[in-house]
């Protein structure tokens, strides 16, 4: 009997799912926007009904498991989520063994990056290594560490919260109570802000002043060139904390890869003798926005084979 | 037949051995200093005829196996230190064979901040988790991160480089190449150059400016004022990447733990989350200068553990 797992990466903004096959090949998918005004029941049913959905269409393949990536901390043996800033009324909810109940099927629980992470390990751009480090550029910065093949959890499942490694001590405040953090550095919003205290204008978008630098305006360009210098800091501790081969990036501000990566290999080098000296791979994510989706679907594969 | 293993410490120093049962008891030792100036072989002849001597006192128990720990990077598989500040003439000769050829039995060779981290982890302050990491403050700092009961080593062996964490950007120079480096903010050597720095005195050492210190002295309080923020800098991000529930600080500064762990503390409860949303607990390791020796001899009984 052919063998199937879903993976789910519930945002939120979207909810998607997909069927995926050993292989990683996409049989199926389903996507929709969840509802976060309509509360707790009606998200854990939109989950229930996505996975309905597509097992439905399989009636003759056996379903491996079910994966599920959501941002927020996870207690992975409890199966529960127990911080979550986009999801409050998930929070300290057994939403594992909730839809484990309504589906009879295996759940996994799984944090948004970690499984971003997994997913490029498993198909992406870290297919060839087992160690790998994830930083995702986004409105904040996410990060998932990928340790001897498996998502490093730490304790109680906050590990790789690397948007909040200080790399400017005194500068700008993070709603964390930190100051300096990564992700108030080298983020799409840390773009903007840039933007504005340059004077470049207060509501030109990431992707504007994309333009403005690509055109040739200095001020468009030292937003890129401080967003290296914050990540090439960041990467330099995880190079020489790690000294993992492969380092990789995604996220929307990818696009402007050739803006910030010369101040950030610049910085990366002075600060870490481990790259100048190891042939260390910073690089580009490679599944996109799918990274989530393939991660957590192979969370049923994983989970067995780890048994095995 | 009862069983033992041998640990060996090679310093650029002292050169120190022992012999230590499965439950970390140690049943002989010997101590001699590193001939640094009478090179490769002769120190080799010593490590060898430390282990003979400690082998020719129990001739009827069975040797499970030797653990080394030296200073530098170790290639693990391939049993050779690919750099070592302090034994030079050891970089790129095939070490751990010689030393199997000599003596027929196996052979690990280990990084001496790994070895003390794993030391720590089996029968020190870190016996009751499996993830923990160390930081040794010395002249310089060192680090060894256990992760899942097993050292940490990266894809050429030089993980857990925690003293080259940049915590003071524009901070000392460091002869890494770096600058602010926590070795250079949170070592003797950084107190001592604080001591300097703040008019105190050219020639204190680290334990007289404690001294100092202690005698209520605000300048010579400054200096491990400091230290104690840079700690925390390093702390905040490792347990913000790691999530572990375990840091550990070992070597001679220790004794100043007073002095310098309220800004550590402060330091750190600002810049991470985890720390104050988590039982995380940062400790005095408790093996003293022993954690390394203790950690090689356990480098035996581990391989086999994990070889089962």
């Amino acid at each position: 009997m052919p063998e199937y797992s879903i993976g789910v990466d519930l945002g939120g903004t979207n909810l998607r799912a997909a069927a995926v096959d050993h292989n990683g090949k996409v049989l199926d998918r389903v996507s929709g926007s969840t509802q976060m005004t309509a509360g707790r029941d009606a998200v854990t049913s939109d989950i229930v009904a996505s996975i309905v959905k597509l097992r439905a269409d399989r009636p003759s393949d056996h379903l491996a498991g079910i994966g599920i990536g959501v941002p927020g901390f996870i207690i992975i043996e409890k199966g529960i989520i127990s911080m979550s800033p986009n999801l409050h009324f998930f929070e300290n909810y057994p939403i594992r063994d909730e839809i484990e109940r309504l589906l009879q099927t295996p759940v996994i629980l799984e944090n948004d990056a970690n499984v971003a992470a997994l997913g490029e390990k498993w198909i992406g751009a870290g297919r060839d290594v087992d160690d790998l480090v994830l930083l995702t550029l986004g409105t904040g910065v996410g990060g998932g560490i990928i340790s001897g093949g498996k998502v490093l959890h730490g304790f109680v499942g906050m590990a790789g919260e690397l948007g909040h490694m200080t790399v400017v001590p005194g500068g700008n405040p993070c709603n964390c109570g930190n100051d300096g953090c990564l992700e108030k550095h080298a983020s799409a919003t840390a773009i903007t802000a840039w933007a504005r205290m340059l004077g470049l204008g207060d509501n030109l978008s990431s992707k504007e002043i994309y333009e403005l630098a690509i055109g040739g305006n200095q001020r468009a360009r030292v937003c890129f060139e401080k967003m290296g210098e914050a990540l090439g800091m960041a990467l330099a501790s995880l190079v020489n904390i790690f000294n993992f081969p492969l380092y990789l990036l995604s996220g929307g501000v990818l696009g402007a890869w050739d803006l910030f990566t010369p101040p950030m290999f610049e910085v990366l080098k002075k600060r870490s003798l481990t790259f100048r000296r190891t042939e260390t791979r910073i690089d580009k994510a490679t599944l996109g926005s799918d990274a989530g989706l393939y991660g957590a679907a192979y969370l049923p594969f994983q989970a067995r084979i780890i048994k095995a």
